[in-house]
């Protein structure tokens, strides 16, 4: 691939792509495994519609709470679900800034209005990884609440912090993805690149979907056996199928290897070897 | 899905997603099986790459030739080779002429210039499946002899007609496209009927792409698997692995299969059930 001639819109939808196609990957939709009501082409449907929400950001167009509303919105319209919601969060200041550096200039910068498009957006989806526990997303005082704090986009995402990883990438620098693209880098071309970076981060933090599904007794024990696969210690295909059958997906870690793969193409990390 | 929603460009795009995830599909790299050089992410990347020439025709941009032109340019940028040369002959007139009548039309419409432009597409390939045996599309001549004959791309297209399916549904009213769109709506929805449609247009007509690359013999044999498989006698996964292993894949069939797809999700046909 000749990284130059694609968009940053592109190397998003490509990031998404890439990302669902790997395997094994343990517990999550991969091209082995489906989930009964969200299957690889959900997924894929999703890299596909996404795009106008990425252009939009690349164009610089309205803010990053607006455009994270458009992405949810525009891939809400299958049966899968949400299928990348953390992924946006991730993807959209990241094609805003161009780089990390500039995705925490405009994660920096991000007002109320930011907030509440992200709100409206959150009560679009099934999804229980945000906002943390002081705001009840299902409350329809959820929005005043966000106005009377002034809280920006930014102040939810410090919120939900502690116990959400992807909204702790917007507080620590986007330390995670910065890990995971150069795990892509370091291990070389190619997809078997993707169940690396995506298992090491997963040995490395207990993944805070899990946590929230399961407690975290369960994100911990999975995070030790992605230890072992990597010492070679267990199988990774049987850690898959009992992560699979046991309904165990690190979600949250599978949206922060998007947004590593979004920045290690930026760097020049080839896919397509 | 709500399909109305989505553009005509989202739609090809879909339709090409869910052509080669759908599985298994004997011979042709899908969601089980990769070629060693064409694997299915770089299918999946033509999917994402390809959109901006599907939007410039839906927008009625340029001609058909410009148009297959550049959606050829635009997903050649990987080393999975051509993947969709075929698929974009009968997208690009679909997506502009609105339905098959349309698409006929436009066809009819065409001039020097289209037959021009989609010669230089072909020559960015490495496709052996038009245009027939009259111009050596190799030859530095062979765009003189366009405009010396002044043939239109829709002659181009009736002259491969005999020994290219794809050519010929040009000039036979896409009446397998229309068939593959038929069959899935009456399948029902899913990824199973794309299997279905898949398997029955490959028992009906030998595939002229196994045709140019193995002999009629094995095209013709290839067709009558295919039918085993139909009528019960024969094991879709035997079929598969024998086609993988021997390099006969149906890639005419595929093509149709997508512009298949395309219909029939304009016609409210549910992938996604």
């Amino acid at each position: 691939m000749k990284a130059h001639l694609m968009t940053h819109a592109e190397q998003a939808q490509l990031a998404m792509m890439l990302e669902v196609t790997a395997f094994p990957k343990p517990g999550n939709v991969d091209r082995c495994h489906d989930y009964e009501n969200t299957r690889l082409e959900h997924f894929l449907a999703s890299a596909i519609l996404a795009r106008p929400a990425f252009e939009h950001a690349e164009q610089g167009m309205g803010g990053i709470g607006e455009r994270i509303r458009e992405a949810v919105y525009l891939t809400n319209t299958h049966s899968g679900g949400n299928t990348h919601f953390g992924a946006f969060i991730l993807l959209i200041p990241l094609i805003m800034g161009e780089n990390i550096p500039g995705a925490l200039r405009v994660t920096g910068e991000t007002t109320v209005e930011d907030a509440i498009a992200f709100y409206q957006a959150f009560q679009e989806t099934e999804v229980r990884i945000l906002p943390g526990d002081e705001i009840d997303v299902n409350s329809p005082d959820a929005l005043d609440t966000l106005r009377g704090r002034d809280m920006t986009l930014r102040d939810v995402m410090s919120h939900s912090a502690t116990n959400d990883m992807v909204a702790r990438e917007w507080i620590n620098g986007f330390s995670l993805t910065r890990k995971g693209a150069d795990l892509l880098i370091s291990h070389g071309p190619g997809r078997d690149a993707i169940v690396f970076a995506f298992l090491s981060l997963l040995a490395s933090e207990p993944d805070t979907f899990i946590g929230k599904k399961w407690g975290t007794g369960v994100a911990v024990r999975t995070m030790m056996h992605a230890r072992e696969v990597l010492e070679g210690t267990r199988e990774i295909t049987a850690f898959d199928d009992e992560c699979i059958a046991s309904g165990v997906n690190p979600g949250s870690i599978a949206d922060i290897i998007i947004a590593s793969i979004y920045i290690a193409l930026g760097e020049g990390w080839q896919w397509d070897c």
